[in-house]
């Protein structure tokens, strides 16, 4: 059953335990060569080695497992046709129940190939929000499936918030801790996990500049919509949800701008310099962080590096 | 001062804390993906995570070190245009003395900067063998700089043996053990760490079918040049070394190929399912895995991934 609460920090520690058997603890690499050109100390957190190669696997593996046995026999519904989709199908068939993913006919196939590689059902609509929200609906009502949103949700936010454990874990004499901001799952969750274990630590987000809605949000302290984004960054396109914002405008200390040739420069530089394959999103904080290096002069920053899910046929090199 | 001999297991295991502070320990990675897709159980060793992004930093250090104090003095030189130019030109910049690398004119500009980029002093030549040693020779007559070889020389062999050390301490309980073969350095100094340490293991390698040398010469008994090699796998154009051969022969249990398109489905499976950069010679073990299935079936095979460094502007997806 969904929590109605703001996670406490127990909850994220049961998470993480109930969570563990599913999921990889990624490791984070360092690199002298970035460290050089930012002028600080990097500790980069490998979410792309997660679980369908990215942080998704965490949030959905979570609100699955959290399921009421009744709800379980029914399965799972959602409409994404991005990581959160082959994270719930994936987590679905961990859990041996269905899971009716609702894409976009024009999904690329990439994408419905690792929702069906999962067990995943796919259920087509038409390519935009009111179809696939009233896809959804039908389908909830026919199977009496759980939806599960993709960020929007205490669940998938306390699944997400056990990244930020295993990083403070690991690394506790840290100064700064950046992810990317889309719809604000990972940033909400890494946001609590630092404000109940390590109060000082500065959490900071970076998002593309073509897709500034979390931006605009939290310099004005209303949730704004995202409208007509447009970034390479593709999981960061989605409007921030409700409670992300009431998190991050709570517990976030800055959300910084990178534009679209400091995304692609920074992810050159992760790809060549650590041989690391991540998505583009991944690449936004270290961006943002190049794009203002003098805030971070000398600090010790983590970075999670969200997802490594990219068509190797279309890369921006 | 070159050591005279094959490698014993206590010079190995100097070699290993002699380099410890100047490469990486590396670590060991796995994917239940490539695990179903090849029906056995696989390690990587992530040695394109290794400084300069190629296992070859490791024999280059040790070389390096071993020096005399008055070799030290005049530094090294060596003709490459791939990884050992780089490794060698680190490991002098490290120790503080001076690398002279020959290199063809026509060699790919991101290789001079790499050489550059650690200092290193680049003499071009015209791009043939002949033209190559000849510049090398006078470099060495002029400078009194010690010849580093990439391969065929034991104090490199030595440091390119450290790496099996790595993998079977973390993983004892290993079947197999496979790397890729060009000149031999890696592939002879794995079998020797491994004859020393586990005589039960099997090493197997995997070489292009378009570069075979190494696995012609391994079942003729005799030492056969590589002629007119054709592969996407740079790093495995060159001839097996003498000295190579000499371990190749007497320690390694099999030397498997690897047709072209095998290699980059390889490459891709690794890209794409490990998020991992790797060049394409690092792909070639897993090539030939694939391709020779049934000889692996429910095994423990470690693989050596060699190398990351590879021109994002021209990769074969």
């Amino acid at each position: 059953m969904e929590s109605p609460h703001i996670p406490s920090l127990q909850d994220i520690q049961s998470a993480a335990r109930r969570i563990a058997p599913f999921v990889h603890h990624t490791p984070i690499l360092t690199s002298s060569a970035i460290d050089e050109i930012a002028g600080c100390e990097l500790f980069f957190k490998c979410e792309n080695f997660q679980k369908v190669g990215a942080f998704k696997a965490r949030g959905a593996a979570n609100a699955v497992l959290k399921l009421a046995p009744s709800q379980m026999a029914k399965g799972v519904a959602t409409h994404s046709s991005g990581n959160h989709a082959a994270a719930l199908a994936r987590a679905a068939k961990v859990a041996g129940i269905p899971a009716f993913i609702v894409m976009p006919s024009n999904a690329p196939e990439i994408k419905k190939k690792a929702v069906k590689g999962y067990g995943g059902q796919i259920v087509e609509c038409e390519p935009n929000l009111k179809a696939r929200e009233t896809t959804l609906e039908k389908v909830v009502a026919e199977t009496g499936a759980t939806f599960i949103p993709p960020y929007d949700y205490w669940d998938v936010v306390e699944g997400q918030a056990t990244c930020a454990l295993e990083v403070l874990e690991e690394i506790p004499d840290l100064d700064i801790l950046m992810t990317p901001v889309g719809g604000g799952g990972l940033l909400g969750g890494t946001a609590l996990t630092s404000h109940y274990l390590k109060p000082s630590l500065q959490v900071i987000a970076g998002e593309p500049a073509g897709a500034d809605d979390a931006y605009q949000s939290f310099h004005k302290k209303e949730l704004i919509p995202q409208t007509g984004p447009k970034t390479i960054a593709d999981g960061l396109l989605t409007s921030l949800g409700k409670i992300n914002f009431q998190l991050i405008s709570t517990y976030v200390d800055d959300i910084l701008l990178a534009e679209e040739e400091q995304i692609k420069e920074a992810m050159r530089l992760i790809w060549e310099r650590m041989k690391l394959v991540i998505e583009p999103s991944s690449a936004v904080p270290l961006a943002a962080l190049l794009a203002n290096r003098e805030q971070f002069k000398g600090k010790r920053v983590a970075i999670i590096l969200s997802g490594g899910n990219v068509d190797l046929a279309k890369l921006p090199f």
